[in-house]
């Protein structure tokens, strides 16, 4: 986001708890604070125009302290909704939009009845802060509902019925102060190991369920009052007999997304750009793509081999300076791009 | 440069005497000093792992002090050669690639002296740091030696012959470290008073011109054992008889050029990537574009109309950040790209 704001000619100044945070390599200040340390966020918002987040578990107190001073998009709501599982699946359904079937979750006792009604297998999952697989457990048998309830930590949490889907897709869209929106083209996501793999653009399904995906991702932002960048997580069923998939919402994330990471190789104005439009209330860019994509993460040690990376023909390399390859860490990933309707993959 | 840097996950540092300079808001440092600070230049060269730079004006001494210190791309002599219009002539004529015809020039007497030899029309430029038309004035008659000589400054000059011609394009060139080279495609450049206006992708020319200019670039960056991109501008000459065009080049540019900024917007590398990957001893990235392009540039007052240039459909923005919106001065660009061999100009 630095670096698309850069792009248009507007200066950062990177908050946050991390001292090697790699935005900070290319903002014009960084101010190293913990989230709750009034007095910085104080500071900080006076210092700036507008303030974002590329983060969602960004606390609401912090949100609420800086958008005292100075505006904040996306805004505290939809931080505070998309930033717990419960909250979201309840705001989703309040929309009509269909999610998985949720319990919640506050102990061991409850878990055990929810586990009667949601049934197994199912899974727990934290209410807050948990992403690529972190914070989730499987249940499935109802006796291993003590032992998942430790494994989660004993936070408040929900359980989800398990479905059968066929991919999961996402979409990346755009909600200006004006209320336009826009999306870019779908993105079939491919995890391993709970984490994204890789993703397709343009996602294998057909154009009803694109269409349909990309107006619930529409009503929800209208819901939020959104402003920004934003991603919506579907669950796309098999086909019904009449050929048609249904559509769960898996997840709202208040932020660019790992999904939309093609956008900057295979398209004029990346999900960055687009994000900090939105947010400087400047027009919308153009979500069209030039070209197809695959997407493929760098994950943890695999980062060692970036003079490989470096050497695939027709394929954009990003890095990211994040420090040390944990295993499964985001180190960076490659765009490989096709003309358009030449993707490598069956449709 | 910094921000092609940061996609590969690298770390900058900024060496110049401009407190403002844009570069320094995306950069994790920058240091403040004259080109001719010693100490200032050995603490710079000491905390980084490769200089290379962005403007052919560096003082040769300068580059010196740093290149004993720490590995220096593009090498002393390509500057020393580029930043001197005379050496320039003189390095190509001896490698047999035509140029204007010109003369040196030291002194009125010797103008007057060269405007015999080379006539009028003609134009006498400084040797050193000119640019868009700057320490550059038109002779239409030998009365004007004099005048001519006043116009320079009494600077060394270099006298050139008019050449008429039919458009100019350049080539945007790379070559690494084992000496592999690759080129885009050649760019046609329009200019309004001196200055770079518009480049158009690909350049209406025919394929033969365009296959000698790119075969003069690689040899251009060979005699110099260049490591970086490079630019390299040629007169292309109406057509003969037979329909080939002849072409002069008209100058060297070592380093990132104007003419190549399409590239950000209609390639998967970007020449300022490739500039980085080029220096740092990476394999050079493809240099294929996706779309066709037409890059115009915003100078001085035009860029407070930056709100319309965000709001036309299909074109990527680029702002500058460099302050004071003088007359002609570069502050940004903005490229349209159109699907390939959809150039809305005629052919």
């Amino acid at each position: 986001m630095a670096l698309a704001a850069a792009k248009l000619g507007l200066k950062t100044i990177i908050y946050g708890p991390d001292k090697d945070a790699c935005a900070s390599f290319v903002a014009s200040k960084s101010i190293i604070a913990d989230y709750d340390d009034e007095e910085a966020l104080t500071d900080f918002a006076n210092s700036v125009d507008i303030v974002t987040y590329e983060f969602e578990n960004v606390p609401a107190q912090t949100a609420s302290i800086v958008s005292a001073l100075t505006p904040l998009h996306p805004n505290g709501k939809s931080l505070a909704i998309c930033q717990d599982r419960l909250l979201e699946k309840q705001f989703l359904n309040k929309l009509n939009i269909p999610t998985t079937r949720f319990s919640s979750v506050t102990s061991s006792d409850e878990l055990e009845q929810a586990l009667k009604t949601i049934g197994t297998p199912s899974i727990l999952k934290t209410r807050r802060l948990g992403y690529d697989g972190k914070g989730q457990t499987l249940i499935t048998a109802p006796e291993m509902a003590a032992e998942a309830w430790q494994a989660v930590n004993k936070h408040e949490a929900v359980l989800e019925g398990f479905v059968e889907f066929e991919k999961e897709i996402s979409i990346i869209g755009a909600r200006n102060q004006a209320g336009k929106f826009n999306a870019y083209a779908p993105s079939e996501n491919i995890h391993k190991n709970h984490i994204l793999y890789k993703t397709i653009v343009p996602a294998r399904i057909i154009e009803e369920t694109a269409k349909q995906a990309e107006k619930v991702a529409k009503k929800i932002s209208d819901a939020l009052n959104y402003v920004g960048v934003f991603a919506v997580e579907f669950f796309v069923s098999p086909p019904s007999e009449n050929g048609t998939n249904q559509l769960l919402v898996n997840e709202i994330a208040p932020r660019v997304h790992n999904s939309g990471h093609w956008t900057m190789d295979a398209c004029l104005v990346s999900q960055f750009e687009q994000h900090i439009r939105a947010v400087c209330d400047w027009p919308l860019g153009t979500t069209t793509r030039h070209s197809d994509a695959i997407m493929t993460n760098i994950l943890g040690p695999d980062t060692a081999d970036w003079q490989e990376y470096a050497n695939v023909p027709d394929t954009s390399l990003h890095l990211y300076d994040k420090g040390e390859a944990k295993a499964g860490r985001k180190m960076g990933h490659m765009t490989q791009t096709y003309p358009m309707g030449e993707l490598p993959v069956q449709p």
